[in-house]
């Protein structure tokens, strides 16, 4: 019944020395083949568990929706736990759509609570509270679920071992052996008060080699950093890359311990964030290289489609001054000189706004001065731009006006690109929305629009000049 | 002498719940005014020493190089080495470039070598040899010198400790103890075979809690992650973010140990990977939000010449049809619907091909792929948004002709558009360099000239039906 398949290999689990993704390729070709011929589905999932974790998620991943249930329908919750760990979120909730909710809730039990809130939360609300039901260990995850997707609350792991700062060191010794294997992946245990509020962290080997006779209290460590459940989870990553920690405490804001960010879990927040940001800037929704067709048109066509609108609004400035053009035909060849230059300087700023304020190095009272300072930077650039773009218009076209029009056009436009470029961002994000939506689409549009005004406007004041 | 600065007031170092740059450019204003007052240098010092080092490090990084360099002379050997652990190495080399060679040497051989050969890579050649000559610990340094930067294992600290698989748990324990508070920081210990090989990870905790006569190779973890020392750093970043560990070892090729990487650091290379790529992408050097206004033009400028260039092409072709622009003016007004449209879908396609290189996610061999991938992305789309806009332009100027004029540029755009996205950056990877850099001034151009040449060469072509 069962033909093993002959290529391509899994790489051995023992020990991996470079990134999987080299044959994630083929490993999806391959499930397809097998998924799509009848009678090989067996063969498909033997080649599938035969993966690493990871290696599994790469693979589910690229494969389209429906294979990906295929798959997903036949492993056990303990597989599908292994991998839920792995797998984005939205690639979660969409393979284990159908799986069925009993096991899908036995599987949430046994992964990462922070793991579980995040699946739990982009599934349909009754399937959501059916399965929570379900559960076994329901309250952690109910107790992240409490927070927002997106705030560091919802990635603290409750799980790690507490220690109470009176507790003497051979019972807090006791409680580390009882943890078992899940004490053995923190250096640092964090330690609490009466209240649970957190006072300090114990290291777990200063802890083994204590004397009989201190306390938690005596042995932690009291300066330490931590952050609070409701703040972003960019903050939390950003905390633990500049303290370089390798776990971060979670507090309410009364000081009370929720749980430990994990460092590693950090890199794949900042790798996330930073990835949707750069797809929002460029006018892009959720899509990977190695995904599906289908996912890719419904991340970029509707910004395609905003930006023909928008790009609409420009070209009826052009038509406005048609009789211009038609007078001094050579303007059109400025008019993409104008134009791009200042889409260029208006994507510039808006790349260091929206990721100086992701990064934190923004912070929101000073969006006004960052404004200040990116006019006076569009001002030297234009003067500079605008003189050289003049110049070469005047030797072009033979007119000296011309060149003037240009550069001057040039000059306000490069001012037009720093207003936009800082003020559409900054203002998206006084009004709540995400500044990085879709900021390329807006600024440039609104270059465009400045620069051809600037263009035929002082071309149509000057026109007796200019032909 | 000396006056207390009343405000702002550093934030306390015991716990830190918010990020700090809030406040950071209010540190920097006021250095800047204590610092160029007379006889106030004396306060900024003492100001500058309140900070917590991450503080103080955003705000050297603020001021411009002239003031860094007058703080950073004032500085102890000692202080000097907690800055380094948290300044950009950019800014640390700018900082203490006048620093007495003897002093640096002092603060480097504290510094964790990392951070020390980050720092001597950017500085000039002589004074680099000369500064390690004097180096009481050049030996780790020079050990990661060894690799380029960029590399894997010049983030490998060589401090931790290392096991042999034949050391019993006693013997181990002891070497541990010896170690104090530099082997509190770990959560699993490398673990050696007689040829210096990397053949398990041994956790501390259960160390501690062994019997006495068994061996660290009975009690390591087999199942490890490592990478090797010439892979890139971002690989590196990857496999921490993937796998969650919260340390990865670094091997060379033949599986000799180098050293580990801390997670708190992927998070850096994973910020910094993720801040140089999107300013590349923009066409942006290195810069910073808070930093002078004179980075930012270095920054910026360069490449807004380049592109007053390649714009300049764009403007050619247009010039090239002024005879066709004549006899139809309504022509100027759709060069920047076709032109525009190309833009965003080149710079869509762009970002998905520089972003997934960037992560891992496509490898080398899968370029073509992605090509084939993107072309049949940019026809459907291309279909799609050319009927939209060949309808309008129909509908705008009453000539069906017109139409299908505008809504074929506009469908050939489209694939010109995936073509550029997607060609440039492969290319530019293929030959050496990255594939990141300017690649929205390259694909704008290349979609700009694309646009205008097929909305005014097919109207040339059929310049009979349209006037």
């Amino acid at each position: 019944m069962f033909d093993p398949p002959e290529s391509p290999r899994p790489p051995p689990v023992e020990q991996r020395t470079a990134p999987p993704s080299e044959t994630a390729y083929e490993w999806v070709a391959l499930l397809e083949r097998l998924l799509n011929e009848e009678g090989r589905r067996e063969s498909a999932l033997e080649f599938f568990l035969q993966l690493h974790p990871t290696d599994r998620a790469e693979a589910l991943t690229g494969l389209r929706g429906g294979l990906r249930r295929r798959i997903a329908a036949e492993l056990s919750p303990e597989t599908a736990a292994g991998l839920l760990e792995y797998l984005e979120p939205r690639i979660a909730a969409s393979a284990f759509r159908d799986y069925p909710a009993p096991r899908l809730a036995a599987a949430l039990d046994l992964a990462a609570p922070p793991t579980a809130a995040a699946v739990l939360d982009r599934l349909p609300d009754e399937r959501r509270r059916r399965i929570i039901s379900e559960m076994a260990a329901r309250r952690p995850v109910e107790t992240l679920l409490q927070y927002p997707d997106g705030a560091a609350g919802r990635l603290a792991s409750p799980a790690a071992p507490v220690f109470h700062e009176r507790t003497t060191a051979p019972n807090a010794l006791d409680q580390l052996r009882l943890m078992g294997a899940a004490a053995e992946s923190v250096s640092a245990l964090p330690v609490v008060n009466d209240a649970g509020v957190l006072v300090g962290s114990l290291n777990p080997v200063r802890l083994a080699l204590a004397r009989p006779g201190a306390a938690v209290g005596d042995l932690m460590e009291r300066n330490l950093t931590s952050v609070t459940a409701s703040a972003d989870e960019e903050v939390a990553a950003q905390l633990i890359g500049q303290f370089k920690v390798s776990q971060l405490p979670v507090v309410e804001s009364d000081g009370r311990l929720v749980g430990l960010i994990r460092a590693g879990d950090a890199v794949e927040v900042v790798q996330e964030q930073a990835t949707e940001d750069m797809f929002r800037i460029a006018g892009m929704g959720e899509e990977r290289a190695a995904g599906p067709l289908g996912d890719s048109v419904r991340s970029r066509l509707p910004w395609l489609v905003l930006n023909l609108a928008t790009v609409f609004l420009a070209a009826l400035v052009i038509g406005y001054f048609d009789s211009t053009i038609a007078q001094v035909v050579a303007l059109a060849a400025f008019l993409p000189v104008v134009a791009g230059q200042g889409g260029i300087a208006g994507t510039q700023t808006v790349t260091l706004v929206v990721r100086s304020l992701a990064t934190g190095e923004l912070p929101r009272q000073r969006g006004l001065r960052l404004l200040r300072q990116e006019l006076a930077l569009g001002l030297l650039h234009g003067l500079v731009i605008g003189a050289i773009a003049g110049a070469v218009g005047w030797l072009w076209q033979g007119n000296p006006i011309l060149g003037g029009v240009v550069a001057l056009a040039m000059a306000g436009n490069m001012l037009a690109a720093a207003l936009a470029g800082a003020g559409i961002p900054l203002l998206l994000r006084r009004l709540g929305l995400d500044p990085a939506v879709s900021a390329v689409v807006f600024v440039t549009t609104f270059t465009d629009i400045a620069g051809f005004a600037l263009l035929l406007g002082l071309a149509a004041l000057l026109i007796r000049h200019l032909t």
